[in-house]
Parts: C-alpha cells; structure tokens; sequence
C-alpha cells in the first residue's frame, strides 16, 4: 500500500481539511466532508462511495484499518495519505480513533423538485450534531430516505453528525438550507408537525400515514418554529405521562416514524 | 440571600464535589450526586427535593438562577456557596453554563424487591451517558419509571446522566448494580428483550404488552449480552429497513416502550 506520508501542517491539503473539521459551514463550499472511524469507512465501501483522499493516523497501525484504506483507496483518483499523529488528531473529530478518515465528496442532489413525492423528514431548526445524525439513522432505518433541514439547522455533513448517523448518510438524500416555505412548496406530501403542545394523538388520529408524508421535527428546547407550524396540515402529540415535560427530538421521531412504519407494514400485509 | 464563598480548592467541600465530578463511581460512596443547570434545578424544585447544597458560579450572575437558588437553599440543611469561576468550571459538567448546581442526596431506594410487580426497564451495559439519560427520559414519559442496570452500566446519577435525562430521575426509582441473573429472579414481569437479531416483529407479535414488562436493552454494538437473552421470555425486534443496520439504543427504546404505551392506551379505551 503506497501513501503519501504527510509531517507539516502547512501541507495546502491539510490545511483545507483543518477548514472543514473546524467550520462545518465550509463543507458546503469545498465541496467535501471528513467521515472518521472504522464503522464508517465499512459503510462507505458496502455503499460503493468513491472517497477523494483515505487519510491515515501513522504510528500503531490496525491491521483492520490498513485493509480497509487499500480497498476504499482503489476508487479513481482517491489517494491514500499517512499524517503523523499530531496532525491526524487536528483534524479527527474523536480522540484517539481508529485512525482512519475518508474524504468524501459531496453527492449531488440535483433539484429538490425531483423528490417532490417522496416521504421526508424535515428538520426545522436542530442544531445538536448528536442529535441530527440519530434523526437521520432513525429517518433511513425507518424507510424516510430524504432528509431536508432549514437553514438553522446544524451542517448535516459535518463529522459529528457523520458519526452518529452511522453511515445513514450513504443511503439517503440530504437537501440542506431548504427555507420552511420553500419546502412546503417543494414536497406534495401532507406536513405532519410533531409538536409537544397541541395537535391530535398520534396513536387515535387517523389516515394520516397514507400516501406521503413530510414529518416536521424542531430543535430541543423551542420545537417547531411558528412558520413551520403554519405550513402543517396536521399537528400530531406523543401522549406522554402527564408528568414529564417532552421527549428528546430523538426519540419522538423514532415515536412518529415508526408509528407511520407500524400502520404501513399493516396496511401492505391487509392488501395481500 | 446569603452565601458562604469558597474560592480555594483545598476546601473540603470542593475536593469532595472533585472526586464526585470526576469519578462517577464515587457517587455510590458519597452517597451524592452533583446535577448542573436551570432545568435541572426548576425540575428538582418542582419535585420538592430537598439538596444538601446549592451551588453558584461567581461573576455575571444569572436572575432567574439566583431566584431559584434562593428557593432551593430554604430546605432544610441546605446550604449555598458562591464558588470562584475557576473552582465552579473544574466540578461544572458543561463548560459555561448557567453557574448553578446542587448537590443533591441519593434517594433511598430500599429493597429492589418491593418493585416486583413494576414496569421495568433494565439497562444491561449501556455505557454511553448521553443515551442512558436519554433512555431514562424516554421511559419515564412512557409510564415506565423503574429503571434498572447492570454493573457494567454507565453511573446513572454522574452529572452527563442527569443532564440528559433533563429531570427524569426526579420521577423514577433507579436501582442500579443489578447482575441479570439477579434482576430476573426479582421482577415478576414479562422480560422482553430488544434484540436487533432476530425474534418476534414487535408490531406482529400479540399479547407481550399485557401485565407487568421488564424490557432489556443493552449497549451500542454488542447489543444485549448472553445472560440478558437467557432470561428473557421473548425476544423482539424492530423491523427496520433491509439496507440499515440498527437504530441508535435510545431511538429502539422510545419504539419498544411507546409500542407498549400505545397498545395500553387502546385497550384501557375500549375497557372503558
């Protein structure tokens, strides 16, 4: 396995991935994300993603690691880099990692209005990085492929979010910086706003997982922004017991999309 | 208001809430925990607990903190110390935050047996703190508020716990150091393991949610250990997307327990 061996941190490549670990809101402009870990790399390469650069940790190598950066490192044009360790942990988002990293170029997207009827899960406002990639992860798992997000929210390519979605990413389409009434333009499918405060129980009310769906996730904390309330055809509440206050984001989406999950998978083995 | 202001860290109190910071097994041993924040402090205030101490962050003080605090300290043996900046951010779990913390006293949990009839949820090696609290939370809104764990489980009373919980501990009985073996012989209810493996589908299979549940969950990755399925009376899963892998523990939490709630809800219904 031939790499690149990299020790100075003035090294113009270096220096761009600094950029892109430090300011998520710079990935969107280079063009490229830094996913880290063993998990992710194993996701990239089962998806047939075609890294631009596998970036190494030198020092303790791990036989797994190396494998795996030989393989990812044979797509067209993608090079394989060994950092000494100081300047690998100023760009990994967890210390002491695997100590291997891919740069990944962005996907295109194309037109937001090619997804028109798809289902989609909308995030308004998330700005916790943990948070993003679990509603992701749970999005994908749940058969919601795209995954559009406000201006507000956090940078869903950003290392973080990478590595709590677990390689969700690979298998879905995320439309970012979507403006609320944009959005409610865009899709076709019913607004269903997941709103701690008011709304209809999502386990009574009725038809709503039929056809598609846009569900509405806010941030912690403020929910769902009033513009995203006023573009909902529906506001649905998880019934909790009246002595809790509200469920973390990501739990009340797995609530919701897995309800709409629960009444489909039914709905398809009643039509057999 | 009046407070007693430390500003050396060779007092007593602050090495004590060092070693508490630090090293949350030595909550079990002081037989404290330290739990930071304004939502936190307006919960247990709402809980009517009673902290051993109050804690403020000299400097900018906060009014709405100060108000609290001021409540909080009227219990009875309950003190308030203004700590100097330096001294607050090396216990403080969150890096400036709203200068305020309480110490607060373990509650006694008595016999594990006297919650043998109980809805359970027992953690087995969930070592992640931000997704035991985040299970916590997710159980208590569910109806289910004894939580159990086993000793390989992160400290559910260490600061990151609480705070991701967001006051749900106020609400449930946590017993923790339970081996498997031990926690099986003492709930009476149904062990349901949330198994991504294999078992029954979770929306198919019937009857499960009747009677007391003692719902397993185990630790990102491995899943539940072998012990954990070997006492379990049914083992479910949660039909996920072919592509995907798993769903985050606390994202299969809130699907598993609010099945549960949901199922409960329509029978207590058409009961009535």
């Amino acid at each position: 396995m031939e790499a690149l061996t990299i020790t100075s941190d003035a090294n113009p490549r270096v220096k761009r991935w600094k950029k892109i670990h430090a300011q998520p809101r710079s990935i969107r402009k280079e063009g490229a994300c830094l996913a880290e870990g063993l998990h992710l790399a194993m996701s990239a390469r089962d998806a047939g993603l075609a890294p631009s650069a596998v970036i190494l940790r030198d020092g303790a190598r791990d036989p797994e690691a190396d494998a795996l950066a030989a393989q990812l490192a044979r797509a067209p044009g993608c090079k394989l880099y060994l950092l000494s360790e100081p300047i690998y942990e100023s760009i990994a988002p967890v210390e002491k990692g695997a100590g291997i990293m891919m740069e990944l170029p962005l996907p295109a997207t194309g037109d937001p209005g090619d997804y028109a009827d798809r289902d989609v899960l909308y995030l308004d406002g998330v700005q916790d990085a943990g948070n993003a990639g679990t509603l992701i992860r749970t999005a994908v798992a749940s058969g919601v492929s795209v995954i559009a997000a406000s201006p507000r929210t956090a940078c869903l390519w950003s290392s973080k979010v990478l590595r709590s979605a677990m390689g969700a990413h690979f298998g879905a389409v995320i439309l970012e910086n979507l403006p609320v009434k944009e959005m409610a333009k865009i899709f076709k499918g019913r607004k269903l706003a997941a709103d701690a405060r008011g709304g209809e129980d999502i386990f009574l009310a009725q038809g709503w997982e039929e056809g598609s769906t846009v569900w509405l996730m806010g941030a912690e904390g403020p929910g769902l922004s009033d513009e995203a309330l006023e573009v909902s055809d529906k506001r649905l509440y998880i019934p909790i017991e009246a002595a809790t206050e509200s469920l973390n984001v990501g739990a009340a989406a797995a609530v919701c999309l897995f309800e709409q999950r629960r009444r489909r998978l039914l709905a398809a083995r009643r039509a057999v």
